[in-house]
């Protein structure tokens, strides 16, 4: 018996003592010392380091309740979803997400890589910085893990089977309210709509009963459209990043859904960046080689998922029909419409609704981010209303830009 | 300890005993005797009455493998599926299913109310019998159980779990291929296909891309959409039915899947009925009745289906979108789109496929029955082909008739 044999909530130091005594990481000698250093919305996360050879691991606790906010309460299941799909995510994408070294489903905690030499990719972009590895990478991820988790891969039992580990009611429901309900009608006065904008955002996204029309639809495709294994949470905030590597974190939202959901959280927060390069950079080669980078990856994102999906849909389809001509262009194409409207849902709620970007939200100049969320919501509507016309990176691209040249002085 | 507690496949003689020992039901005194009733492809039916008052009940015990073949492997599961969906069904459509007295995990049985009054439909159909309030009751039955297990009505929470409990696999598969895949491919080589059919099937089933490719987005909608715990196998075998009542039986390939499932199996066999009168009733009144009859309740399924939709949605719609003027009609559509495709299905899959409906294998003369099967298989293609366009009774009607007419001499 130890006292990590009835789960509570750690402080550092209990997480020292939990790694010293129920890992076999370390040596035996190593002097452990353990700091909280994560400020998500959801977990704990604690790193733990060996004073002696600078080896450490993180470890994340999941809580009773999201650590943002006590009105969220949650399964502490989600820390075995999180730690059963990076796991599975290791073996359909290696090197893109990071190793876990133990689940403990006492304690709801997962100890895993310390990816203390990457950053996180938001954070990064707020510098400016730019990663020509990106683009490859994600496909990657998002291409092996969708695609091969569908049934036009997996056997059909098997992919049932796996549906009912991951059904995720908690998680789904933060997100049915937030990013598929929120933001249209603002219905639990939640929303956080910038001071400038709230007139704008009244007639525009509450007033557009059209828009909320597409939305619903949007959100009972989300409710049950059980294609793919998705990440569910797939913004630039989940993604550690350095120049050589792309690693995928926190998929505790993870469960059965439309694969069109990780696609379209990646294109709307790279829209999201290059709103604040376009909001904050002064003219210049900077400029230029970022708002440049953020658009090649905006169609990269794309063209290259398109690619690699049929290439790997080629290689891998197992279900008979998945042989029948036309049939992967279309799947694809529905993949793509789900994208375009995801891309707008991401854009609305993260600018208007409770949980915002810093992307917006760290534009010093009140006119500069009126303009900016003016860009994202208007795109945003766009890609909801006109979501069956988006099939290339070009199209989604030209989509942000019609929105740019809407709000030009 | 009874010899009860270990499973075993029970012979006429254990089901008396075990209705003795076991249910508490019958008189301590009963004189009990079983004996096995069904002749289904899956299950075994055993009726276990009281010599001495009459009283009787059913049990249907699910055995490890299919009955009609031990190539169908499929999990005792099943029992427990059935007899929690009859439960449920009792509580969202009263009256419309048999009362369970028990259901026994370690056998895996229900014991169920005996509905020996009433008739099989497809029985009583195959005489042209007439049921004036069948389709008043299956379209109460079909909005009760399956609207109200939506997330339009349930909290999505609960929806959520409440899927994890029905997640089918094996029976699932079995719709997959019979219903979805062999049909149109014969892939499994295990279709049955009249002789002076199978040049016109290979050219005009086998051999049209286009059908394939639409079924293959139909099977993938199957795969994917769990929008209501629908009953899945809901044909007129799987109805008991006086001109006073109809009781709906056999949910054991429930699960939460695309509504339309239900209500195009419903259609498609009422098409069969039509088919095997027209084929087989002379010239008269009793072929002016039934077939009237018939015609009258495809339109009156569809119509009053959708009627009671719109109107239980606007009694019973919870989720905050549900409200948004057009929403209950654009959903509504979809359903109607998706039952067209799954009639046209079922016509195919019980003319060509492995499981045969007596409607058509009972037309003793062959040319008629060319000429039924060809009827049933073009207006199949169309309900496929062109399933966004069938939303109301007549237009349903109106498919049928256009193949009518297609093969007149």
């Amino acid at each position: 018996m130890t006292r990590f044999d009835t789960y509570f909530l750690m402080k550092p130091d209990d997480v020292a003592e939990y790694a010293k005594t129920q890992l076999d990481v370390f040596a035996p000698d190593a002097d452990l010392e353990g700091a909280e250093i994560g400020d998500g919305n959801i977990n704990f996360i604690f790193r733990v380091r060996d004073r002696k050879t600078g080896q450490s691991v993180i470890v994340k606790q999941a809580g009773p309740t999201a650590r943002i906010s006590d009105a969220f309460v949650l399964s502490t299941d989600r820390a075995r979803i999180e730690a059963e799909i990076l796991m599975l995510e290791a073996k359909l994408a290696p090197g893109l997400v990071p190793v876990v070294h133990k689940y403990d489903p006492v304690m709801s905690c997962c100890v895993m890589e310390d990816l203390s030499d990457h950053e996180i990719m938001r954070a990064a972009l707020l510098k400016h910085q730019v990663f020509p590895r990106f683009a490859e990478d994600i496909t990657t991820f998002m291409v092996n893990t969708l695609l091969l988790t569908t049934d036009v891969v997996l056997d059909h039992q098997e992919k049932k089977r796996l549906s009912g580990r991951y059904i995720n009611p908690e998680l789904c429901e933060i997100t049915e309210d937030l990013v598929y309900t929120e933001p249209f009608n603002d219905y639990k006065g939640r929303n956080d709509v910038f001071g400038p904008n709230k007139a704008w955002v009244e007639a525009n996204l509450y007033g557009d009963a059209t828009l909320r029309l597409e939305a619903a639809k949007l959100k009972f495709d989300f409710l049950t459209n059980g294609q793919a294994l998705i990440h569910g949470d797939l913004h630039t905030g989940s993604i550690f990043i350095t120049t050589e590597s792309t690693k995928v974190i926190d998929p505790e939202f993870a469960f059965y859904g439309p694969m069109g959901y990780d696609i379209g959280n990646v294109i709307a927060n790279l829209i999201f960046a290059w709103a604040n390069g376009d909001a904050t950079l002064p003219a210049g080669a900077e400029r230029v080689a970022y708002l440049g980078w953020v658009e090649r990856t905006i169609v990269e994102v794309v063209d290259l998922f398109n690619q690699k999906f049929l290439a790997a849909w080629a290689a891998n389809a197992r279900d008979v029909f998945t042989r029948e001509p036309g049939f992967d262009r279309w799947y694809l194409d529905t993949v793509l419409r789900d994208t375009a409207g995801v891309c707008g849902l991401e854009l609305c709620r993260r600018t208007v609704g409770l949980a915002h970007v810093k992307d917006l939200t760290s534009i010093a100049d009140a006119d500069a981010r009126v303009r900016a969320e003016r860009i994202c919501l208007t795109a945003a509507k766009d890609y909801i209303k006109n979501r069956e016309s988006y099939k290339t990176g070009a199209e989604f691209l030209a989509g942000m830009k019609r929105a740019v040249g809407a709000h030009n002085a």
